[in-house]
Order: C-alpha cells, then sequence, then structure tokens
C-alpha cells in the first residue's frame, strides 16, 4: 500500500446523476442528463448545475432563466443514460423515452413526472470557468411523489423510490444505510 | 400516485459526502465532512466546498486558500460522521479519529492517508451565498491509493474500495452497478 501522484482530474465521487428539463413551451422542452451538479446553499436552498456551452440545452437555459432538477432512479437508469449521450438538436426526448412532462408549480420548464423528486429553480448566476458554464439556482419549490410519503409520519421516503448515483463512470443504486447522520455519536437506546 | 408541491428544499440526493482536511502546520490540521460539494468544470478540473463560516475550518480555509478533498468509504463512514459532529475547535480530530495525516504533493493542507483518493486544491473564489460561503477550487494534483489500482490495466478502480454517499440524511455504501455511461446505445456483443 501506498500513495501514487496522479495528474490533476476529476475524481470526485460518488456524485448524483441527474435529469433537468429546461424549456419556455412544448416545442423547446428538453432533457440533459447531468452529474456535475450539487448543493450549494442551504438557506436560501441553492444548487447548481454545470453545462457545456455546446450543450442543446444551454441557450435555452441562458435564455429562460429557469430549469428543472428531476431525481433519477433504477427505473429510470436508462432514459437518465440515453438523455445524456443524445441531444436535443436531434431527438424529442420527452416522445422517445416515453417520459411525461408536467406543470411545474411556479417556473415554465416541465417537471418529469415518472421522477420521484422534481426540484424547481431560479437561475440567479452563470460563471464560466472554461469547459463547463456553472449555473446557479435558486430552488423555488419542490414536487414531490405522494407515492414515497409515509402515511403515518409524512416523511418522504427517498430510498423507496431507489435512487442512483453516478461513481467513475459507473451508475449505481445505493446499498443499505450504514447510519443516519449523527450515528457516531447517538446514544444506544436501553 | 400524484404530485405533491412542498416548501423550497435540498432535497438533490444521493450526494458525496467527503472529508475535507486544511491547515497550513500540523497544529492546526483540522477535518471537516461536507456533503454540499461536487465537480462545477472538467477543464480545468474544479469543485467546489460549501462552508457555513462559523465553521472552525472556515478561517483557515480563506486565509491558506488550500484544502484536500478526501474520498470516504464504508471504512471511514464512523470518521466521516463523527467529523461532520464534532468541531476542530474542541478536538484535534486526526488523533481522535486515528487518522493519518500525510504529505500532499502540492498543497500544505494534509492528505488522510486512510482515504482512497485525496484531491489537492486551490481556492480560485469565494462567494458569499446565505448559509453558506462556496469555495471553488483548481484541482493541482490527485493522490490515489495504490492498492486500487489494478495490476493489468493500470486503471483506478473506485468501487474496490467501496465508496459511500450521503442521501436525505443517511449515508450508504453503493449497490451493484447498472451500466457504465453509454450503455442505452452500446452495441451488444455478439
Amino acid at each position: 500500500m501506498g500513495k501514487i501522484s496522479w495528474k490533476p482530474g476529476t475524481m470526485l465521487y460518488p456524485l448524483p446523476v441527474v435529469m433537468v428539463t429546461v424549456g419556455e413551451e412544448p416545442a423547446e422542452y428538453n432533457i440533459i442528463t447531468i452529474a456535475w451538479t450539487g448543493t450549494v446553499c442551504s438557506d436560501p436552498p441553492m444548487l447548481y448545475i454545470s453545462v457545456r456551452p455546446n450543450r442543446h440545452s444551454y441557450a435555452i437555459l441562458k435564455r429562460s432563466g429557469e430549469f428543472v432538477v428531476n431525481l433519477t432512479t433504477r427505473k429510470l437508469a436508462f432514459a437518465t443514460d440515453w438523455a445524456g449521450v443524445k441531444s436535443g438538436k436531434d431527438y424529442k426526448k420527452f416522445s422517445e423515452l416515453k417520459l411525461t412532462p408536467g406543470k411545474a408549480d411556479i417556473v415554465k420548464a416541465p417537471i418529469i413526472v415518472e421522477s420521484p423528486i422534481n426540484i424547481e429553480c431560479k437561475v440567479v448566476s452563470v460563471t464560466p470557468l472554461g469547459t463547463h458554464d456553472m449555473f446557479i439556482g435558486e430552488v423555488v419549490n419542490v414536487m414531490a411523489e405522494d407515492a414515497y410519503i409515509d402515511k403515518e409520519s409524512g416523511a418522504f421516503t427517498l430510498a423507496a423510490a431507489d435512487p442512483i448515483c453516478y461513481s467513475h463512470g459507473q451508475y449505481h443504486t445505493l446499498g443499505p444505510s450504514l447510519g443516519k447522520f449523527g450515528f457516531s455519536v447517538a446514544k444506544k437506546k436501553k
């Protein structure tokens, strides 16, 4: 065992992998799959997506200033990959993938109805960094699939939706929970 | 089934969960666990970490302009949680957690030797967003544990290190791979 020094690179994994939806009207609705995404602030709730300027969704994002982050699941893994490989220049991705565009509550961009969580965002800044521009979005609403809301506690159980992540070129489901935040200092129940 | 509209919130999951190390000399070395992190640019390779200004590491980050992102694993889950709950104001986290500070190649901040991947970063910008400040770091070097480098292909096999992620309040290992990037359009081998 020992350490080897590599060249600099993007080696932060596992990452989320989400389907971002854009478009102000049905004719321009598009889906772009993104792993360069994360939460950047708790309050106000903000996240980012990084997008290459040559992507079809880029101009729509810039003009509309809105997008929706749709979480992905095992059932959506094929669509997630396909929407990341193919371009909205060549395909109507919603119909090709048999996904249903739904009405968001606040933004004009559509939600993907089949996704368990849809995060509606308004762009607050765009920062060119190199290959990618970083769009920071403020979360203006979250839509949740009620099938995953626990009837007794009212809590949303994301694990029941079978979420996936992206790790070093591979899509993965999640394994069992190792514990919740704070488990290392939790008092054991007697 | 149907959609319920919630209040805005941080519902992007699963996320990475990393141990960030800071400090220009051993007396101030600290570890802070962070899930608000992600890759923001491929070339130059850049990532961000979002940190609350009241965290012990914040002033060290600001002054030194350097940090290391250490990936976490099933074996490091307890340390990951503990380093996120406890403060460097009260504890010397490396010694409390029996983790080994190692020398990074480029930055003064230490690496965690027990982590499979250490990503050395130099801060290029700090943006106050609300509860959190977003630090964008350019990746200046990556150190990798050679036990996870495949002897034949030379490829790093992160999955062999048993990485973990953070999803809606829970730490999870990864399940089996569902396929690699591009699987939805790959030609089947005959």
